[in-house]
C-alpha cells in the first residue's frame, strides 16, 4: 500500500505544542508518512528555536524555511507572510504531498493555506472555528474558507464552521492535540525537574517550591503600539504580589518588540526580585510547570486549552482571547495592575478546578492520524449554501 | 475637510471592466481621493496592457507592481500571489490609505487583502458572496473573511455574505459596477466601430454585418491539464457553426498556456475562416460588440453579469461559472461540441432577452463612491455567530 | 570515499548547451556527484522548455526553480535576479554542495554566484574572462569577483581574468565545452533528420536541401527598445536574399518582446516564405544544421564559438558581442538591411573556414570534470594587487 | 534647469555615518535633488535605528525598504539581499533618479548595485578600490565591475579601481566623506555632552573623565562560528585592563548573533564594571568620544579612517580590516587576551598620533555633490584591456 504522504507546516513554538501528539501518531500510523516542514520563527533563535526541541523529540524535518522579516511591525507581518507564501510554495512543489496540514490562526499559517490551495493539494485546517480578538480572528476564518478538511478542538468550533458553509462531513471535533500532552503529564505529575537549573533564563534564583505563578503575555497585534504599556501593568502586579514567578518571553508577533522592551525595561529600572525569565521550555516540561502553579497569568490561549483540562486557574488579560471558549477555571481582567493582582489573589486561594474535556480528553492526536489516514481527500468545493 | 483616501488595487483587465464606474465615481467625489495601483497581467502586454486604456481614460496611476511569475501553472500562480503580498505590502505602506479596495476573486486578490489586513488598513471587498467553481471560490470567500466592509452585487450575495457571519450594517449590495457601462451604452447601441480595422487582431477579415457571435473562454484552474481540449471542442463548435465570430484571448491564469496553446494549434492546423482572434478591447467597445451579437460563447462571468443587463443569450460552457446567480439569457452546457453547437443555435433563433437588474441597474459605481466616502471604516472585527 | 557534489545552475536553453559536456563528465567522474539545478526560462515553454532535453539527456534533476517575473524588461530582469537569489539560496541550503558552478554571464547568473558566495560554499565560474557588450558584460566580471575558481574558454580570457585580481592559479583554461559537441558532431557530420519534420516550427515548408541559412538574433538589452526595429532589419535582409532560412526565437531578455513582437509582426505582414520558425532544438541536432549551412546570420555567441570550431561563415549583426574573441569566419556588421545582405551574400561564396581551436579542441567537459574533483577548493580570497 | 536627481541607498547605521556630509552637500547644490532611499538594517531598532538620526538631521526620505530577514546567518543574508534587490528595483523603477550610489562593501550593498545597472541607470561606487577580508571583499569589488562612476578615498584605491579595469576618468580620488565629519568636530574638540546621560545604554555609571576606551568589534563574516569566542577574548582584555570603556554593539551580519550573545552572557556571568554598553551615537557624538578617548580597540573600519585623521591610537583586532590603508595609528593584534592587553598599554602610553590624510583631508561631501553634478552619466561601459 501507498502510504498518504502528510505535510505538516509548523511555523512558531506554540503550534509546535499543540501538534506534537498528532504529529507522533502520523508517524506511528502504518498508512502515513510524515513530511514535517519548520518554518518562520520556530527556527529563530529570538523566539526559542524550537527546531531544537523537535529534532531532540526524534521528528525528521523534511525542509527548513527562513521567512521572518525582521521589524516586527504590521508591514513586516504581512511580508513574511507573503515570502512564506513563495518558499512554501516551493517547498510542497518539491515534496508533493497528499495533503497539507495548517495549524490555527498565526498570521503566516494563511501562507501554508495558499500554498496548497493554489497548488491543488488537499488542505486540512487544525483548530479553526474558534473566536478570538485582532488579526487572528481574520485570519482563522480565511484558512477555513480555503481549507477542504476541517479537524476542529470543539463543539462549538464544529457548528461555526458549517454555519460558515463547509459540509458536515468535511468537519469533524477531534479535540485538541495538546490536551494530549496536557493527559499524559497528569499520568504521573509532579515537578520531577528544577527550571532554573535545567534551562538557565534570566533573572534571580527563586524559591519556587512553596508555590509559584507562570506568566506568558503576547502582544495583540491591533494593539500594537500599547504593548509596552499593557506588559508593564502586568510586570507591576506580579512584582507587588511577590510570589516566586516564572515568565516566558513572547513569541514573534508585530508589537512584540514592544512587548520585549517593556520586560528588558521593567528588569533594568525594577529589578525584580520575585521573576525568572525563560525563553523557552520543552512543552512536557512546561506543563509540568503549569500543572504545579497556583495560577497561569497573561493572555496565552494555552489557559484556555490546556489549562482547562490541568484545572490551573488561569487569570486571562485584555481582548486577545476574546469569545475563545473557557471552562470555569478562566477569570477575565483588563490591562490594570489592580484587576489583575486581585483576580489572583481570589484565584489562588481555592484548590485546582476540575479537569474539563472542553478541548478534548487526550486522544486528539490519534484521532487526527486516523482521520487523515482514511478520509476522502479532495481540494474542491463549493459552499453549502 | 480631508479627503478619504481610497486605494483600488487592479489586478487584471476583466477586473478594470468590472470596476471602472465606480473608479470614476471615485475620482469625482469630493470626499475621496483615488490611489490607483496597477499590479499584475493588468501590466502584461500578453494579456491586452490594460495599463493602456486605463491611462487613456485619464485615471492617474500611483503605482505599478510587477508580480507575475511566468510559468502559467498552479505553482507560479502561488508564487506570484506571495510576491504580491510583499509588492502590495510595499505600496500600502507607502501610500497610507484610508481604505482598500479589492475585487472579486481572481487567485492574486488575497494579496492585496492580506496587505490591507496585515497593516490594520480597512479592506472593501467588491462582489464578494457569489458562487462558482474552481479556485476562485476559495479565494473569494476567503477575500471575505479579511474584508472589513462588503459591497456585492446581488441580493443573493448579500444573503450569503451575512451567512457568512459579517455583520449586517457590513454587506450592502449596490449592484455591480460592470452594469454602469453596460447601462451607458444602451443608451445609445450599435456598432459604432469596425472591431477589425479598429483593433487588428489576427485571422481572416469577417463579414459580421449580418450577424456574428462573441467567444471568450477561460482555463478552470482546477482543470488545468484539461484545458486544452476544452478550447478545442468550443473552437470546433465555433468553427462547424460557421458563423462570423470574434474570439477573445483568455486571461493570466494556471492553464492559459493549455488554452492558448489550444487556440494556437487549431489556428495552425484548421485554419478557422470565421474566427477572428483578439487580445483586448476596450470595455465599452467590448459590451457594444456583446450587444449587437447573436449570442456570447464561453465561460466568462461577463455572460451572466453584462449580458443580464443587456438581454444578450450565452452559452456557458463548462462549470466555471457553477451556481453564479443568472438571469434567463444563459444556457448552460458541457465542453462538448455537439452541446455547444445545439444550445447556440437554439438561443440565437429568439430575439434578445429582457434586460435583468439582477447584477445592478446602473448606478453602481455611484453608490460605492457614496459609500466610501461616509461608511464607518474599521479594521477589527469578530464573527456573528 | 566521500564524492564531492558539484550543483551546477543552469537557468537557460543556451546554458545548457554550453555546459552539456561538462555535466556528462561531472556525472561520470567517480569522484563526482552531480547536482543538476533547473531554473529561470530553462522551464518555459515559451523559450523552448529546455528542460524536457535535459530530462530526455538523462540527467537527474536536483530542484527547478521558477524565478522569471513576466515583462521582459528591465525592471523584471532585475526583480528576476532578486528572486533567483532567494530561490537558489533555499537550493543550495538544502543541497549543501561542495562547490557550485555557475555559467557565463546572462543577467540571472549573478543569483547563483551570489547565493553561492555568501553561503561560503566555494563558486567556480565558467568562461570568465570574456568581452562583449551589453548588461552581460558587467554581470560576467561580476561573476568573476564573486567566484573562486574560474575555469575559462580562452587564453585572452585567462590573461584578463588574471588581470583582475584573481590568482594564477585559480583560473584555467579549460576551452568551452560548447566546442565538445561541435567536436562530436564533426565526427560524423551531415544532416541525418528533417528539421521541419522533426521539430515542426511554424512557416512555410522550405526546400533547403541546396543551402539554407540558420538565423539567431537576440536582444540586446541596453538598447532594449530598438529591438524591433533592429530584428526587422534583419528580417528583410533575409526575405531579400531568398535563400531557405532557419530562424530561431529569442530567448528571454528585456525587450526579447520586442523582438518577438518584431517577427510576429513581419510574419503577418510579410508572410516570407523563405522563413521557417523554430522555438527550440536538441543540441547536437542544431551544431548539425549549422554545420549543414551557408552561414549563420545574427548575434548568438554560437557564432563565434561553435562556429569557429565547425568553419561556419558567420555574419554577426550589432554590437551584443563587441570583442568577443572571434576567428577569421566571423564577419561583423550593423542593423543594416544592406549591409546584412552584402555581409552574406560575400561570406556565402567561399567553402566554410579551417576548423580554428580558439575556444578549445572538443576535450573541455573531461578538463572540467577532472579540476572539479582535484582543485583545492576554498570561498576566501584576496584581490592580487 | 533641471537638477540631476541623485538616489542614496543606505542600508545601515554606519554607511550613514561615513556618507552623511555628501547627503547635505548633495541636498544644498543647486544642480542636484537627493532623493534619499533607507533600508536594511538602518530601519531597525535593533540595530540603533539609524532612521531616527536621519530624520532628525533633517533629510527627507524618499522610500523605507524593510527587507532584513531574521536570522543572522550566512543564509538569511543571502535572502536579505535577494529581496533588497526585488524591493531596490520597485523603488529605483519609480524614483527613476539619474543616478544611484551605492556605498562600499556591506553585503546588501549589491542589492543597489543590481536593481541600478539592470535598469540602465548610471550607478555611482563610493569607496571602492579598499582591500579587506572576509565576503566584503568579494562585494565590494563586485560593486565596482557593475558601476559605472567610482568615486574612492584613498590614492591606493584609485589606482586598484583602474588595475580593476576600469576607465581613468571614471575613477575620482574624492576622500572619505566619514573624514569630513571628523574635521568638523577637531574644529571645536572636547566632549561637550555626558555619554550615559545622553544615550543611558546598559552597564554600571563609569568614570571616566580621567581617560576611557571605546570598543566596537563586528562579527567577521567567513569565521562567523567563531564570532562568540572572538568577542569573549576582547571583553575579558577591557576587563583585566579595568579602564572605564564605552562598547558599542555590532551591526546585523551573519554571526552578530554569536557576538551579541558573547556580550550578553559575558555580561551576566562577570558583571564587568568598568563596560558600559551603547548600541547607537550620533555620528558627531561618536567621533567626539572617539577623539576624547585614550585608544580604539575593536575591528572597525572606523579605526582606519577617522581615527588616522583624529590621530586616536587603535588596537585593530583580527582580519576584517585586513589590507585595508591604515596609516602609524594602527596596531594589529590577534583575537588574543594578552596581544589585545599588550597592544592596548602600550599604545595608550604616547599622546595621539598627528593626523593623516590618508582618507582625505575633510572636503570629500562637497567634491561628491560636485561631481555627480558634473560628471557626464553612462550605463554602458566595457572592460579597459
Amino acid at each position: 500500500m501507498n502510504k498518504r504522504k502528510i505535510c505538516v507546516v509548523v511555523t512558531a513554538r506554540p503550534s509546535y505544542s499543540r501538534i506534537k501528539s498528532a504529529l507522533s501518531a502520523i508517524q506511528e500510523h502504518p498508512g502515513l508518512e510524515l513530511q514535517l516542514v519548520i518554518a518562520g520563527s520556530a527556527l529563530l533563535d529570538r523566539y526559542g528555536n524550537a527546531v531544537d526541541f523537535i529534532e531532540k523529540d526524534g521528528f525528521p524535518i523534511a525542509a527548513k524555511v527562513f521567512m521572518v522579516l525582521e521589524g516586527e511591525n504590521p508591514t513586516t507581518m504581512a511580508k513574511t507572510t507573503g515570502l512564506g507564501v513563495m518558499e512554501l510554495t516551493n517547498v510542497l512543489y518539491n515534496l508533493k504531498p497528499d495533503a497539507v496540514v495548517t495549524i490555527a490562526d498565526r498570521f503566516e499559517t494563511i501562507a501554508t493555506s495558499i500554498a496548497a490551495a493554489y497548488q491543488n493539494i488537499p488542505l486540512v485546517h487544525i483548530q479553526g472555528g474558534e473566536v478570538t480578538g485582532s488579526i487572528d480572528e481574520k485570519v482563522r476564518h480565511a484558512n477555513t474558507k480555503l481549507a477542504d478538511l476541517h479537524l476542529v478542538a470543539t463543539e462549538d468550533a464544529r457548528e461555526r464552521v458549517i454555519k460558515l458553509g463547509e459540509a458536515k462531513d468535511k468537519v469533524i471535533n477531534t479535540g485538541c492535540p495538546s490536551i494530549d500532552l496536557a493527559k499524559q503529564i497528569t499520568e504521573e505529575p509532579g515537578l520531577n525537574f528544577d527550571p532554573i537549573e535545567k534551562y538557565g533564563g534570566v533573572g534571580k534564583s527563586l524559591d519556587w517550591k512553596n508555590g509559584y505563578l507562570v506568566a506568558m503575555q503576547h502582544p495583540v497585534t491591533t494593539e500594537y503600539k500599547q504593548a509596552k504599556q499593557h506588559i508593564t501593568e502586568s510586570l507591576k502586579a506580579v512584582k507587588e504580589l511577590d510570589i516566586p514567578t516564572f515568565w516566558f518571553w513572547p513569541n514573534v508577533d508585530a508589537g512584540s518588540d514592544g512587548t520585549s522592551n517593556g520586560i528588558r525595561t521593567f528588569r533594568e529600572l525594577e529589578q525584580p526580585e520575585n521573576i525568572h525569565f525563560f525563553k523557552n521550555m520543552e512543552p512536557v516540561d512546561f506543563l509540568r510547570l503549569l500543572k504545579g502553579s497556583k495560577a497561569l497569568i497573561g493572555n496565552s490561549s494555552v489557559g484556555l486549552r490546556e489549562c482547562a483540562y490541568l484545572g490551573v486557574p488561569v487569570v486571562n488579560i485584555g481582548n486577545r482571547q476574546h469569545r475563545r471558549n473557557r471552562a470555569e477555571n478562566v477569570i477575565d481582567v483588563g490591562y490594570d495592575k489592580e484587576e489583575i493582582i486581585r483576580a489572583t489573589r481570589q484565584t489562588m486561594k481555592q484548590e485546582h478546578f476540575p479537569s474539563s474535556d472542553l478541548y478534548g480528553n487526550g486522544d486528539s492526536g490519534v484521532k487526527i492520524a486516523e482521520i487523515l489516514a482514511t478520509a476522502e481527500l479532495s481540494f474542491s468545493k463549493t459552499i453549502t449554501y
